[in-house]
């Protein structure tokens, strides 16, 4: 009965709504298929493009009870619908991420957004606020957070088993920008790479912060400072797709953190080691399930997803028994889990955990573009965050 | 609108219900999951326990809008509900895979049916009879052939990429039955050491007619002989927890098959290797989006999901680009893919394309578990498939 | 002062000679480097082929203090020579083994062999009863024991970590004979695939020799009887260029053995894995730093050469620090100390240790060679070592 | 041969001496070793220690015809010898590799020299006019470029296979230095850890100057600036253990260099990445034999040492047939080949082809040190090399 008019929303999947995410956008239909993972969501309703026919088809496509041409639209009536939608998905380019947002925070509907949070910091503190004010759950989707692998790794820093933390490493390295493609009509690469849409950041923005909360969820430690140098390679470009920096986090621990949408032959590859005087840890995206811990003087250890010798978040966060690998949707879905449980957690009066990313992560992220794009501009000198 | 009773299935979310598969047991949640992954079907009806109060829990759990108590009450009621369901999952144990398909395919309704087909050969090729003189569709979730990769292997042989086919080794190893947990209240091991419930084959008929599928699905060859030395080494065990078998295909190529449950430390390691006279190729499923091309006297290349250069196949079953993993259960929904592309073709007078596992694969595997016991009962002789 | 003449051999290198080896004979090399390399023992004979300008030529790039045109006659010139050889080595191709080895052992002088013992099991017999009555010391360079972690294997297994054995599988698959190079005036494959030359077995005598040491060097186990299938799947071969085995050990471990020289792509890649009730090990010959340690219920431990965590035969077996690799050469050379230290041992007159392979050894790989190989023949039998 | 007096050093093996090296410094033997793999030299003289005792048992364990308590007196002794050296090995802290070399090649004898070349750069430009003035050849053993594969890299750089290099990325990363051990009686860490015999960097001289050596090699682009941030993570260290920096080569391309001696469960790891605008490269000092070659838009490809596919310079590198792991000594021994080879060349009147790191190498490894160190004190600021 997903569709069903119950208030009691214990007794029925819960409706989503999407903006944004039509034909042809990759993430729309990530979304789409984490949110509706568990069987606990079903995406009902959208406003999928500012073109109404392709919003349109992409609401028939995905058999949509109502399609609206507008955000605007869509928030007013999905707040005043008997079956309305429980929660919003934001799917679009960056700087309508605060915007969509907003009118759906405004009628007090629960919001998924894509990151970064805003396409500037000043925007992004303003929807902070906004949610911080309000009563409506918030959820950034860094999915990387999402792996039971990350999970697990959070929990053996948290425990000590690391000791004191020294070096860190962190890097998410693409190939998918080595060549001009915004002058060839790819969409996606258009607002990645144009200031208007996508911010100050190129890569320090749509995989730079991906690095940067990674970091800071494992370790548990904010970045302190940063000390970058952006660079365009590929000629034209008005925004960096690459960087390298130094980086300081609270506490003592220090290191790099890369990021490069030109590096040839990478397709996704974000990585982190952190190097502690205990032990370390070393995780790569592409290949998910497995944690390296790394004991001072004893072999690797190889720790992999599913298994009874996890810690109760890695084990959480599983679908499979050990051996079944599990994927990115699978941990994108895992924020979505988080997020969904909190809603019927709110619906039923009780106070939400929050295990997931919010506003809070959102304006560090921003914080760290900004000062990222600042530093290297100064030519590499140390801003604090 | 799944639940609409629209009989335009074009519309509309497929309709699936399903048998088995209640409370704890892990294969349940991976149909439900795999079949509703891309938002073209929803599971709405169920007989998911022949336990009451498990079925009507089980059923609550997952929002199902009919809940029944048996499996042929539930093959009635939905034939002649104006909303019921489109097709039917079977995801019991063995020995009633056959006695549940029947009552649905008797009433016309689709149906998707775990492996092994039945628990003896004399039952499975009744059935098979039954579906190929009717007119429902039937798929066999042998899940490990809708990996891209496995579908691009596939490609690469047809291709006459490798050359004549010569060496072959095929290995599925598991360690999950490497203590007695049949006798430790474990209800996945008891009927899978039971043969009156999973048949004549132990590891055979659990992973190794997975391995034998595999091999088949990718060299195209019919598996002709095998010569083999089952083993319980478990103490008390009726059926084997290990095999290894010597095997020649169709055409000349050769090799081995090794299935164990009791190798310790391993996950659920299936992997396949080819070698051709002009290349060879390799896969793991624990690291499944990787294809291993070894082109004779050049550089091994390492074929990843996602990409530009692979076969329309291999393209077709990806749902994320480079770099984003996809899993056990994207390459277990890409059977069910085919299978509801197949329903819908039907519904609006189509012929069915059956590109998924059916019956004659079904077959095929109970055969080979008949003959891999028969050789080693005789001795390790070579016995004819 | 490795050339003088001193009686007492701890005060200088060791004199060695070399039968056969000659230019363009990959092996003698080897040979020579592994014999010199911890500056123990010095090459400074040789008769190293039957065409005297090719003997000539080889010993002065070796800058030979002596070279012979016959080993018959070398053997006596050193026996008699003040200076004399301390030992010899025997590289020639198979069939030559046994007759150069007796001419040696004869005048005394002790032998370094390459494996396998001799062209028959017949012949190595007999060589074995001449060994084992004299007191000349005989080592055969199965120079995969030599590996640091193949001994800390030996020694996990030993010690109880894998509780009770059950399963094993040992591979040795390369591709350089996957196109007939003996028709294309390849000398090494010439002999190698010439019954007259290298006796019954082709890849089984070549490299399945090796495997099955390994294996037994390993569990401790020997090998009691094999179920083989073997194939010359390169036309016009007389000798299997392939072989696939069902394999069972002393005190019930069983598994597979195979070894392939058309296994395209594959460069050398022996592998072993052994699976018991506690915990299971794997290593591959080409990343031999490594030894995967996989215990029950725990992470997998990647133990590494050069660590103060290995035990006591591994880490004697390491000449440099963890990161530093050690190869093929290295592992081969640790076969030559074992056997230099006996000489020098024997010399000052106490018993010899034998901690390398010996005669022993060797009757039991020619033995494994005519069971493979009658077993092939009669169907694939069962056929007891 | 290899003690006669024979001025025709192309008819027996060169002898060598060797300063430093004496019982339990690693290094000495690494040299002696790689010094005498091939057969073309042996080493016969030393002043191995300056205690006298350790240096007379240190000769004798390795049989030297010659044993010196001094090194000015060896130099001396070795050039009026009718049998003396031909060439010296200076195995000692760094802060007398320069007071030894110079007492070496004010007698023309030649001299391998370990890095970095000298305790200060003020002392290495110095060497490098006393080199550059005069006759005798100098080899800086910079070994890790003497891997095949990392030839392999360079040649594929030089054709262009890599098109305009945009990010490169190189590390090296131990964790023997996680504790004090400088406190604990290990004479190695004492002295890598006292200014007064290291010189100014601590894990930036001990192998920060390899990392940027081979990055330099494989590139054929030096590093024109460096921006570092220098830590001693272990309490009471004079001396850097760790360091990361932004680095900028000549022509455009940049990225990061790493260098620690705390990174927990790090053995020995130097790897770099290098990507360009057409394929990328991947190496890692560990896993040697492999060279990862990433073309855009292509399969990586994985390239290994022994392969007649290789270019001319790595083929020449290998000393095995593909499959046969080469390692760090056979890689050592590399620079000791071209050496070698010089010397005859020399001997023989030929002009030398300097096919290994010289003193221009051990000049720019000084700068790199004295830049990294400036630049990390003064907040991480850019430094021009």
């Amino acid at each position: 009965m997903p569709a069903s008019a119950s208030p009691d929303t214990s007794q029925r999947r819960l409706r989503a709504g999407i903006v944004g995410g039509g034909r042809g956008a990759f993430i729309g239909s990530v979304h789409r298929l984490a949110a509706e993972l568990d069987g606990q969501a079903q995406v009902i309703a959208g406003a999928m493009s500012s073109d109404p026919a392709v919003a349109r088809e992409s609401a028939a496509a995905w058999f949509l009870e109502r399609s609206y041409s507008s955000y605007a639209e869509m928030a007013r009536a999905e707040s005043g619908h008997a079956a309305g939608i429980d929660f919003v998905i934001v799917a679009t380019p960056n700087h309508l991420h605060c915007p969509v947002a907003r009118e759906f925070l405004a009628q007090g509907i629960h919001v998924v957004c894509d990151k970064p949070l805003a396409a500037s910091l000043a925007e992004g503190e303003e929807l902070a606020r906004l949610v911080d004010g309000g009563a409506a759950l918030f959820a950034l989707t860094h999915n990387y957070t999402g792996y039971p692998m990350v999970r697990e790794a959070r929990a053996l820093v948290r425990s000590g088993r690391l000791g004191e933390l020294r070096r860190v490493m962190v890097e998410y390295a693409q190939d998918w920008l080595m060549e001009p493609l915004e002058r060839a009509g790819n969409k996606q690469a258009a607002w990645r790479t144009d200031p208007a849409r996508a911010g100050p950041g190129g890569s320090v923005g749509d995989i730079g912060t991906h690095a940067a909360n990674l970091l800071e969820f494992v370790t548990g430690r904010r970045i302190e400072a940063v000390c970058a140098d952006l660079t365009a390679f590929v000629g034209g470009r008005a925004l960096d797709d690459d960087a390298s920096m130094l980086i300081r986090l609270e506490g003592g621990a220090k290191g790099t953190l890369s990021c490069s949408q030109i590096a040839c032959g990478e397709e996704n590859e974000l990585s982190l080691r952190v190097y502690g005087s205990q032990a370390a840890l070393e995780w790569h995206q592409q290949e998910p399930n497995t944690l390296i811990l790394k004991p001072a003087g004893r072999p690797w250890e190889l720790l992999r997803s599913g298994h009874a010798y996890l810690g109760a978040d890695a084990r959480a966060a599983c679908r499979t028994p050990p051996g079944h690998p599990e994927g990115y949707l699978e941990a994108f879905a895992n924020i979505y889990r988080g997020f969904i449980a909190d809603v019927r957690r709110v619906r039923a009066g009780q106070a939400p955990l929050r295990d997931y990313p919010g506003v809070a992560e959102g304006v560090r992220g921003l914080r760290f573009v900004a000062q990222a794009v600042a530093s290297s501009r100064a030519g590499s000198v140390w801003m604090r965050l």
